[in-house]
């Protein structure tokens, strides 16, 4: 059988339910490397297991998917994964592999960064609209179709999710760059959806030490930088009184 | 201080760092009653911990934020909510009145139902629109708005998670009952967002015994009666091959 198990977003994350099933002798654990609060964790982790914790070289699940469903149709095998899986790609297609080869799947749940950062954001869970990514530019790929999810959104006057594009080596992009990214997509639609006074929420190590909550204008934003743990970044549609009220709270603001 | 813990989804989903923080000799526990795992689970969690935990009567939290957040003044107290915290307007309210009475509040983030169901369909997670709920309707108020988000969700081609309106006594609405509404809302709006033959994916007491996931169409959800676990529906949108492989595996169909 395979587990795909969610590590939530910090050290404390995981749920009793993952730690029993990690802890049975039978079980085989493997962790993402480089993702999520249990990478440099990983002895600790193993001391709490009182188990070998194996890591996946290269980019984790995704190049070993047949090898553990494979793996997993003899024995117990438990893949460790950073926040809630079944978001990322990946785990579905570990997902479908497994069923083509006829291996039970159990998924065991935990927090995701996306629904920590709408709550904690204060602004209303069913004002969200879809969520987009801000990628890392390239000299040759230099793609925006971000700026339109956002236009869409706030056409219905929904917030956005703003992911930022997460290199395992270096962490998120700074805040900084996206929001000069934001800029030049502005300057390539040039529809007014986000001006230098556009107001972001930008949340950094969430459930992690060095937590911190900002809210500010696209402008100051372009020189904020930011340590090497998570971050994202919320663009509020307008907000509603109780929202005012509850991000103020919510962000000590 | 006031701590606002998730209880994740089933008896096994409280994080480690919750379960940590509930032991504490001097934390007060609190929970919500009637929702959530927890609310018939009170004797077992209590042994756990080792200490009462203290049901919040009535409508819960809301009824005593007052109350809580002046005891929180001297003492920590905890309240347990069901799923994630700050999802429930109820819960940022409670984060707006201790700001206000100068009280620190620490949110404890755990799995949230719309976060699992998104994972558990198989679905693209960046291809959801806005979320909405589908009420129960009185003799007086029949509200339909749900139609509208849907329909705007798939004229942008995204998928729609439809809550089921919820009773802490009795449940969720009956996924027959929903699927009426859906198809009374398209008599009185005439715009062809749902027909008969709409697909819907119905979640069923997800993370918890008797879990049920199934794939059907609008026409036979009018028949589909479920127990009283919480029950949530999405209405997908045309999906991509990787959606139908991966929804075909994690339904098992």
């Amino acid at each position: 059988m395979l587990f795909l198990v969610g590590a939530g977003l910090s050290e404390g994350g995981l749920t009793e339910e993952a730690l029993e099933l990690l802890k049975r002798k039978q079980v085989k654990v493997y962790a993402e490397k480089y993702t999520g609060w249990f990478g440099e964790r990983i002895p600790d982790l193993e001391d709490k297991l009182g188990k070998k914790v194996t890591m996946l070289e290269r980019s984790g699940l995704e190049d070993n998917i047949n090898s553990l469903v494979d793996q997993a149709k003899k024995d117990d095998v438990a893949v460790l994964v950073s926040g809630d899986p079944l978001v990322a790609t990946t785990h579905k297609i570990a997902c479908i592999e497994a069923k083509k080869a006829d291996v039970k799947v159990k998924v065991i749940h935990a927090s995701s960064i996306v629904g920590s950062a709408i709550g904690e954001s204060g602004l209303d869970f069913y004002r969200f609209g879809q969520v987009c990514t801000i990628p890392a530019w390239s000299e040759h790929y230099k793609p925006v179709s971000f700026y339109e999810t956002v236009e869409k959104n706030l056409a219905n006057n929904l917030h956005s999710v703003l992911l930022l594009d997460y290199d395992p080596k270096v962490g998120s992009i700074q805040p900084s760059y996206a929001a000069d990214l934001l800029l030049q997509a502005e300057k390539r639609y040039k529809k007014g959806v986000i001006k230098p006074s556009t107001r972001l929420i930008v949340l950094h190590n969430l459930s992690l030490d060095g937590e911190q909550k900002l809210i500010l204008t696209v402008e100051a934003t372009k020189t904020l930088r930011m340590g090497q743990g998570p971050t994202i970044m919320i663009l509020p549609a307008k907000m509603s009184e109780v929202e005012k009220e509850s991000t103020a709270a919510m962000l000590g603001v």
